[in-house]
């Protein structure tokens, strides 16, 4: 743990089969008029957007209706959910949905008191709030991007080809998320697994980086051992309870800024599978996947000392009788495997893009520098190139 | 993740050599008078106690002193704290010490606007708090109890000869803590040795209970791990600053209520350790290092398949060949070549205990039922010989 660093997350969490009984808790704490974000149409055939009116109703409550929230919401979505809630003087955004109905609750919340245009402040400009911010509640319905307890918020710029991600402070993370497992069950299985992909890649990019004898990657493998365990049980029964809550929980805090404390991150393969997937609108989760094994194979000997670590400790890799770069090696097949074994693509094509996109893609990948390696642009072309 | 709970920690921890900084960024939020509280002189001898007048002053704040915490803050020492912040009024409580600070503090800062006396209030009928709860900030300087991100307080009545724990709510949780690892490192080897046994024994009261595939285990072994490798530099180097950095971030999260969600736990080594500590005043973490073989040897049959797994995945024990006791047997062996090799007690006539104490440790044990084991009194007192 070296540096200086702080932790503050604020977020209240409610786990398990009656944690929506704690919307009424909540509720109150906040004014009359509630603006309720959604997706599509799951939420209504499945019952839980029913059941949330009543509660919303019973306490009193005003609501606004936000819904059609896509898998990676747009800019022109941001602003009509910034004109609804400034139309209807919103008090409280509530978000009914996976990451993506979190991840624009919050971009609204600091757009709706704002004057400048959302996209250009935060989004290109990454500035800071500076407005008042509406307070959040999310009722997660998918287990993976851990919007629920952090101040991430990622919006799509379809015209300029681009999804940004901007990383906000505790203020903006939500009041409260309630957590059932039982909501991610209705998800079909492709959607699952790349949420369990995304979990475990959100891991990868905190723990991929630096050297020192860190608790932050004790944390990490921990979670990782818990996500593979569970997400093999799920792919297999997605009805078992304990599996989901699981797979769940660890991706709360797989990205809640826990086990990143005190040490660098990464984060390539996001910048990587974030380009890819505003030419593809692929789901998040199996952009990343078809990056990842290209792109920890080639940087692999820049940091393979935390490779041999990730073999051995996370995959049992044996390590008697091997050099680091078998072990290391190895560690990443098993990884592969693992990967098969859940079913999450491998390959960029296998989303839709086409060798004539690798250009665009590799202009509309940032490169980051807490890697073990910092890519050239030709890097990234021949790691795009060897994703296809 | 079975079972519904919630989670809410709203400790904002400051971390590293130059948190301390910090401290002029949470000042402002609190009124006027502190209570500064503090031990014996060690934070005069080493500087520590100047810093801090300096910035209170700086920030305009009236210091209204409150020295003399000892190791197991007593009720007489609660009463008078509880005074001195009735008499000047004060506005915030300002803890600079160990885990006995900090617990003191929040027993203090809940009694001040109570009527009644605090003792009988809180640590015998576990009321919680029906008045005004002073806000506490934590300047720690010994990694062990977790008392910076908790509502725990643990207070020793001498006269009763008991020492009981109330774990309050968020509501009580210090409003933050500064972890600045150098400061552990002015304390003696025997207190830091101390210091890490309770930290480890924090984690494994969490961890044996329950035979679910829990998150929440997973975190466990990856904490007791980074302890375990960290503890061993530390005693090489008590001034290996990243070793000191990782026990003081572990300690933290082993008892900051992460650990448990979603899962039973068992706390009978605290009993008896506390139940002992009421007799010989010895300090906290050597009670435990002193009870915690005897008991888990003798609770280990009732939950062998956790104990095999505690041995594998903690201390490396290669199953090959072996029954699940051996295993298991094996496991608790590592446990205590480790506890030899950092230096804590292991038996309870090393800390001043006699055979004719036994009978009155047994009675202040209190007994719980989250362990693998119900106990008997007739069991405690077997544990406690066998921990003489």
């Amino acid at each position: 743990m070296l540096g200086n660093f702080s932790f503050h997350n604020p977020t209240k969490l409610y786990f398990g089969e009656n944690s929506l009984e704690f919307l009424n808790e909540e509720l109150p704490k906040y004014g009359k008029t509630v603006q309720l974000i959604y997706g599509g149409g799951s939420v209504k055939k499945n019952g839980l957007y029913d059941e949330i009116i009543d509660i919303l109703k019973r306490n009193g409550k005003t609501v606004v209706e936000d819904s059609g929230v896509m898998p990676n919401p747009t800019v022109e979505k941001l602003r009509e959910g910034v004109r609804i809630a400034r139309e209807n003087n919103v008090d409280f955004l509530l978000a009914v949905g996976g990451g993506s109905c979190c991840d624009y609750a919050k971009a609204v919340s600091v757009s709706v008191n704002c004057g400048e245009d959302p996209w250009e402040k935060y989004f290109i400009r990454f500035d800071e709030p500076d407005c008042e911010i509406l307070p959040v509640g999310c009722v997660l319905t998918m287990a993976g991007t851990g919007s629920e307890m952090n101040g991430g918020s990622v919006i799509t710029n379809h015209e300029q080809k681009l999804k940004i991600g901007h990383v906000f402070g505790d203020e903006v993370m939500p009041k409260f998320s309630i957590l059932n497992p039982k909501y991610t069950m209705s998800l079909p299985k492709r959607q699952m697994v790349a949420g369990i992909y995304d979990i475990f890649n959100h891991i990868c990019e905190q723990y991929f980086s630096g050297d020192d004898d860190n608790t932050s990657d004790y944390i990490a493998e921990a979670l990782m051992k818990s996500v593979i365990r569970s997400s093999l049980v799920a792919v297999e029964n997605p009805e078992d309870y304990e599996a989901r809550s699981n797979i769940m929980w660890s991706a709360t805090w797989a990205l809640n800024t826990l086990i990143s404390r005190g040490k660098s991150t990464d984060w390539m393969v996001h910048m990587l599978g974030q380009a890819a997937g505003a030419y593809t609108d692929a789901t998040h989760g199996m952009t990343l996947s078809a990056v990842s094994l290209p792109y920890y194979r080639y940087i692999m000997p820049y940091g393979i000392k935390k490779f041999v670590r990730f073999a051995k400790e996370v995959w049992c890799v044996n390590p008697e009788g091997k050099s680091e770069e078998q072990i290391a090696a190895e560690g990443l097949e098993a990884m592969k495997d693992w990967m098969q074994k859940i079913g999450v693509a491998l390959s960029l094509s296998q989303l839709g893009a086409t060798e004539d996109m690798i250009e665009g893609i590799a202009d509309a990948t940032i490169i980051l520098d807490g890697g073990y390696k910092v890519l050239s642009r030709d890097e990234v072309v021949e790691i795009l190139k060897q994703s296809l």
